[in-house]
Formats: C-alpha cells, structure tokens, sequence
C-alpha cells in the first residue's frame, strides 16, 4: 500500500508557548533543542510572529530579529514560519501599505520562509498587500481562513474564501482554528470542498486543542487531502496548546497516511521541553479541556477577560447576563469571528451594553468596527447600531479598505525612531519601534543588558516542590543558625519542639 | 440524514478515579452528581468493580456492598456496570467456580446490570465460568478482548476471540484498550471484522488517553459500527484516565452518529467532579500525554513499578536493560497482554533478570505464568524457560483450567469470615473476606466508625494554595522551637513582629 505523506508544522517554539504560558519561554530555553527540530522531517517550524515580537520586547529585553536570525542558523534545513496579521503586521493598528511591505521584505532578509497572512475579520483586503509583499520577495505566501461558526459562515463561504486568497497568490491555504471550534465534519467538507474546487492546492490545518476534540479533525481534514497539520510536541501539548505531535505520528500507523517524522528526534525534543515547562508554570492556565465553547460561542481567553472587567466595576456576578449580550453584539457587528482583536472589542462592548444599557456607551475600537475601520465581516451591520457609532464616534462609517485612508508614514516612522536612545540604525528597529511605540523605547534604551528569562530556575522550582510536599514549610532536623543578637553573635541550633 | 445513535458509558465513578487518582475517591463525593449522571442518556454507568473494592475496605472504610446499593438506590434508571476480572473476581487469585457464582449472584442481587468479564491473559476458559453466571442471572453478560500488540496478536485473531466470548453467552464485546495502545486503523479493523463475522453484535469500545490518540481511534470504531463507547466526563478525563465525555458528544456533530446525551446535565457533572478532583491531588500524575508505549510496548505504572524496584536495590540506572530485557520475558511467557497482574509478573521478572541473570531467580508468580497457573496465553511458552520454572517452583506445568485444580471452597470461606470480629453474617462478608482475607479483618472490626474521605478538605486545599502563591511562605502564626544555645535548652516561640 503505497501510503500519502502528510507533512507537519512543529508550533513549540511559537503558537504552543504563546497559548500555553504567555509567549514567555526565553531564546535561552529553546536554543538546545533546535537541531533535532532541524532533522525532525518537519514540513515547516513555527517559531516567529504572533505574539513573539511583543513579549520579546515587553517581557524578555530580547531583540526579536536576533531571535529570528538565531533560529535562521540553527536550523538551516527547515522551513521557518510566522504568523503576520495582515495589514497589523504584528501590532494592534492598521500600516500603511509601504510599511507592510518593509516589513515582510525585512522579515524574508533576516531568514524568514513561510509567511500564514491572516486577517481577524477574514477580510481578503486586510490581506492582500502582505501576500503581494511576500510574493514579491519569492518566499512562501500562505492565505488564512480563520475558522468560526455563526448562522452566516458555511462551506461554501469557507471554500469562497480560499478562492480570493489563491487569487491573491497564495501558494497555499491555511484553515486557522484558534478557538478548538472545529469539528470532525466541517474539517472534512472545507477541506474537501477546496480541493474538489480549486485542485490540488497545498491546505495546511491549524487546529487548538482547548476542546478536546480536534485531533480527529486533524484525521478528518487529512482523509480529506489535507497536505500539512499543525502539531506541538507532546511536552508541550494539549489545554489550550495544540495536540502532540507524536500522538499526530502514531495515529497515523496504518492508515493510508504517513508523517515520516523521526521518532528518536522527537523525544528527544520532548524531552528537552519537558524540562522547561515546569519553569513557566505560573503563566498557565490549569484548563484541560473546555468544550463550553460550542454552546456559548466565547472563547476562554475572551471570558476571563470579561470576568475580569466586571469585576473591577464590582459586577462579578453578572457574567451570565453579559454571555447573553455577547451573540446580539457579534450579530450587531455582522458575525466577526472572536479572535484578537475582535474578541476584545465585542466582549468589552458586551460588557459595557450590560453595565450602562445597550450601547448607551461605546467603546472607540467598537465604534471603529462598526463604521468598518477594521475592515468587513462577513455579514450587514446593524444599520441602527451603525448610526450611534457614527454619533459617538463623530466619525463617518467608511467602505473602502481601511490602510487606504493612510497617509505614507515610513519616512516618519524613521524620523521617530531615530530620536529614541538606544537605536540601532536599522530598518528593524524602525519597524520595532512602528509596531510597539509604547514599548520599543524602553527596550532600545535596555537592550544592552541582555536577555532576561522570566522562568523559574531549577533550584527555585526545587524549593517550591519542597514548600508543596511540606517538607520545607517546617523545622524539621535540627538545623544551626548564627544569630547576632545585642552586638553579640551566637551559634544557635533549632529542632522542632 | 438518519442519524445512527452511540451509546456511551460514563467512567467518572469507577475506572476515571482508578487511573487518575489511584480509586480514591468517597463516595460522599460522587452522590451529588448522581441524579444527573441517571438522567443524562448514557448507555450505562461504570461504578463498581476493577478496583473500588478493594480501596472501599483498604482505604476508606466504606462498605462496597452499601456502596453498590447506594448508587443503585440514587441512580434507579440506569444501567449499573462493573469490571470483573473472570475467574479472579475482584481479588488476585482464581476462585472455585462456587465462589465465583457465589459473587456474581450477589452483585446482581444487589442491583448490578452489566458485568463486562475479562481475562488478563484473553484466556477465554478463565471467563467461562462468570459468564455463564451471569447469563444465569439474566443479566447482561460482557466479554471482553484485551488489547495487545504482539507479533501474534492480530485483527484475525481478536475477531475468533469475540466469537468464543459470544459462544459463551456475550451479549455484547467490550474491546478493553487499558494501556491506550489501540491506534484508529486496528480499531476499525477490529470492529468491522467482528461485525462482519457476526452480524450485528453490540460492540463496546473502551480507551484510555494515555497516548493522546484514542479519541480518534473512537471515531474510527464508531465508522466501523461500533455500538457504546466509554468516556469520562471533561472534569475526570485525559491523561492516563480516558477521553472526554463531551468531547466525544461534540466530535459527532454533523457526522451521520449522534449519542442524544443531555448537554446541560453534563455541565452539571462536569462542574460537580471539578470540585472534587483537587482535592485528591497528591494522587495524581503529572502525566498529560505519554506516547512511550508505542515504542516501549510497556505500560507507565508498570515502567514505574521496575523503576522503584530498581531503585530499592541500589540499580536505579539500569532502568535501560531491563526495558530491553521486558519484550524477551514477555515473548518467554508467551506475549500476555501486558495488565494487572501480567504487567507486574512479567516486570519483575525482567528486573530479576537484570539483577541475577536471566531466569536464575525466578519469582513464584513469574514461574506459575510459565507453568500455565494462570491459563493460556496466546503464544507458546519458551519451553527451556518452563523446564527452569518446574525446578525451581517444584510444580508440574498444567494445561487445564487453572481452577479445575481447586476444591470447593465456599464452607470454608464462611467460616473464615465467621470468626472475624466485626463480620455481619451476610454472604457478602464471607465473599468480602475471600478476595481480601489480608485487608477485610481489619475493615470489618473498624467498619462501624464510618467512611473515611481521603481527600484534602477545601481549607487544606486553600491553604496550600496560599503555599503555593508564596503568601504562607513565612511565619504567619505563632510557632514553637526548641533553641539550644550556651549549652541550654529553650522554648521560643516565633511570630510576626
């Protein structure tokens, strides 16, 4: 039996650490297990975009293009992949176009492949001119359909979508689930549907583990012709993260597919990351598996948040009657799928609706999608939500692709990055300092002081599982002491009484 | 679309607290979830059995027989299930067929509906006897397939094995996958050969997580016709437990099966066993997801096991030999599904064998396994390793049914138990003590002070919590020392300034 060779896309270095502790896992704690990742067979190794950029600067004073110029180097045999939010690159606002395309062609420069290009509303404009870019540069343009569920997303919407992304040159179609929404069936028919449509394009599948049940989805979107899934080692798998590769590679035995992934360079990269986990634990969540999603449509990162925000107005208890509001608000907005940054913006406006009367206040981000500032969702808006906005927000609704009203900014964004200490000159860190102004001075003006690693060190974590086993919360052996005492210093011995 | 309905059996009460914290759990945590669980549309409830006996007497002084009345009283439109280990019953040894009879009629009587019988070694002639019982009693007679990877086991031989089990009366197959080994194709194959032999056979499906694969290899048993699969509720599953409840109900969505399980009782359970399991924390593992056993072919309680032995005698680094020395052993004996007991026999024997050379010590178990005390197992026994364990055990080997060699016992029993201070004349003392004449005595003299709760208390739970958060990390109340100095002994009591 001659047997399909499914290819895999490792997410450790990004996506897994990202979902599972917060984008915190330093350069220093990934570096050692970078040539197995390198001979693994993957297909590509994510390890950029997303959130790296940010937490670099913010948390780890490490330059994020010194992280992607390291990975560059040790492993020069694979495929790096990033994730890049279309026309937000890898910040919260909408660039001008010449940016975007400074940045996608400084990206490939500094060893960049393979660019997943994604827009939160699934706008292909948002889109279009970062695809264009990467084109240009002769790297690997993959168009992103972000995976949700409403009364308006089917498919058929799902397979059109992929059209206008191939249109845009897309060399293949990622299908994104960031939320764990997608089941076995619908992995099957969308990625089925795009190969019966368009032929043999390459469909990569991203799938979240939140709700327990994607990994068959995986095996559903592979007997549907899937060419590449979306796996995390096992060590650093699973809750919100993604499913383990290895489980990927032995569910596979058999069948008519086949990972050809190395099985002796896995566990050894398991091994290593199991080692570093315990060091980030206070950064994760303790959730295993959630499937309350399907039924309330909000994803769990969107909860806590707006748990939070009620419980800083002292309305904690009202979390329920907002869980009600967040659909009306999504329908209001024409059906956004809720991923950031649209899951902020609906949940807070949602929060808000209950808190002072429905949209009797409105945030400015809400307002802005409502008045299509961040693009077009895939159904009308509310016209008679439409028009508070505009009132509030003093501000006319707007049809034509949002970046279109930028004015060139590139030259000012060089001016403004010069004035900072600490600038290096390059066009990085203009581009750093574009995407995090509120962040990027600190970190010139620091960065000569190196890396810090947020993780707890070993001796910190043996001294927290001695605190746990009890062993270390009292006197237990008689232990000896210097005490100075009165200008006096004296031995003393301590036993438990 | 018609859809075909899965029956599932939910495990929270018997084989989800057995593999995740060690069948720990009161009973007085599992009453409140009850209603629900009987209401909810499962197939049937896993409460009993496999080990809850023996931890009922062992460690929470609880009543097994006022358990199972118990669960039967709250949950009177169920279908109560139990794990019976054939001609073993509950215990670790065979039993005369009166005894055996003796066990099952009791159970019935106090309000067992399904007995899913198994067999360590897939023996079927040490199932025989159970099954028949409990066709006798009307009630539902399961038997059961072991799952094992060997080069003799095979679809093939798995499908004659269901049809002696049905020759015996089965009214249903349980494919039991204890180690998480069964991978999707094997579990497609398997179902379909038996459907396809047999006709239209119930199938039961069950699959522990361990791996991380076996909610797929689920789907696949379900395409490939089978009938119930057994799942835990999301609160009580994953890791070496088994795979989600609601998971598997939102899997389905679309597809042409269904299970008709009500959602909202199932978040009630859910967020019931949420509360529960922290507070048996200190049994669990840290293990998420564990693919080893692909490899390996060796069970991670049965790894763990070697290893402490290993280590009790100062060889804690030749863990690597004896995993290399375990498929040898096990090939000896005749490649038995590696489960209680095999796992352990077939385990120390290989740290024997390591230690003093190969079969030079030979442990009573081991050489009774090689002489057919505990039946047949699928492939021949290693004929030189049989002559060994004749001379060292002093015993013939034996090729007939291990408890063909036993007289009637049940007289005997009775007046064990007869003379045990505490014991309260009832056939289910007398059949108490004969499984745990070691552990019964002592609960039946201490039965009257009522069920201990092994679990942590919600203020000891918050309390470490604190612990953990680093606040009760100093002094906080007042504490007492004894301080030698100068000579001289002191009380001194600490507090914060």
């Amino acid at each position: 039996m001659s047997q399909r060779h499914v290819g895999v896309t490792e997410l450790a270095l990004r996506d897994a650490h990202q979902s599972l502790f917060a984008t915190r896992m330093a350069m220093e704690d990934m570096v050692d297990a970078c040539e197995d990742i390198d001979r693994a067979g993957y297909w590509s190794v994510e390890c950029w975009g997303g959130a790296t950029f940010d937490s670099c600067i913010r948390f780890l004073n490490e330059d994020p293009w010194e992280r992607l110029r390291t990975f560059r180097r040790l492993m020069p045999h694979s495929r790096l992949q990033m994730l890049l939010r279309g026309q937000n690159l890898l910040g919260y606002r909408h660039y001008e176009d010449s940016v975007v395309e400074k940045f996608v062609d400084k990206s490939a420069e500094n060893g960049m492949d393979v660019f997943r290009v994604f827009d939160a509303l699934n706008d292909p404009r948002n889109m279009a001119r970062a695809m264009k870019a990467v084109v240009a540069t002769g790297k690997h343009a993959q168009g992103t359909i972000c995976y949700t569920i409403s009364p308006l997303h089917t498919v058929e919407g799902y397979v059109r979508l992929a059209g206008q992304l191939l249109d845009m040159g897309a060399q293949s179609i990622a299908l994104k689930d960031m939320a764990a929404l997608l089941k076995p069936q619908p992995a099957y028919d969308i990625v089925k549907g795009i190969k019966d449509t368009y032929g043999d394009v390459q469909i990569n599948v991203h799938c979240h583990s939140t709700t327990g049940v994607t990994l068959v989805s995986l095996m559903k979107a592979i007997e549907a012709g899937a060419d590449v899934v979306d796996t995390a080692i096992s060590s650093m798998s699973l809750g919100p993260g993604h499913n383990p590769t290895e489980s990927l590679v032995e569910m596979l035995e058999g069948t008519d597919y086949t990972t050809d992934l190395d099985m002796e360079r896995l566990t050894r990269i398991r091994d290593h990351f199991a080692t570093v986990r315990p060091k980030y634990r206070e950064f994760e969540s303790a959730t295993l598996v959630d499937t309350d999603i399907f039924s309330s449509q909000i994803p769990g990162g969107m909860l806590s948040n707006m748990e939070s925000q009620l419980r800083a107005q002292g309305a904690g208890d009202r979390i329920r009657e907002v869980m009600t509001e967040v659909p009306i608000v999504k329908k209001d907005a024409g059906y956004p799928p809720l991923v950031t940054p649209s899951s902020q913006i609906v949940g807070t406006q949602a929060v808000f609706n209950v808190l002072m009367g429905r949209y009797k206040v409105m945030t400015g981000e809400f307002a802005d999608l409502m008045l299509g500032y961040y693009g077009e969702c895939i159904g009308e808006r509310n016209p008679e939500v439409v028009e508070i906005a505009r009132k509030q927000a003093k501000k006319e609704p707007i049809t034509e692709r949002p970046a279109d009203l930028l004015e060139p900014e590139w030259e000012k964004l060089e001016d403004d990055a010069a004035k900072l200490e600490g600038f290096n000159g390059s066009e990085e860190d203009v581009l750093t300092n574009a995407m995090f102004p509120g962040v990027a001075p600190k970190f010139f003006a620091h960065r000569n002081e190196g890396p810090k690693n947020v993780g707890k060190t070993a001796e910190q974590l043996a001294h927290e599982q001695a605190i746990a086993d009890g062993s270390a919360n009292a006197v237990r052996a008689p232990i000896r002491y210097t005490v100075s005492f009165g200008g006096q210093t004296h031995t003393v011995q301590v036993e438990p009484a």
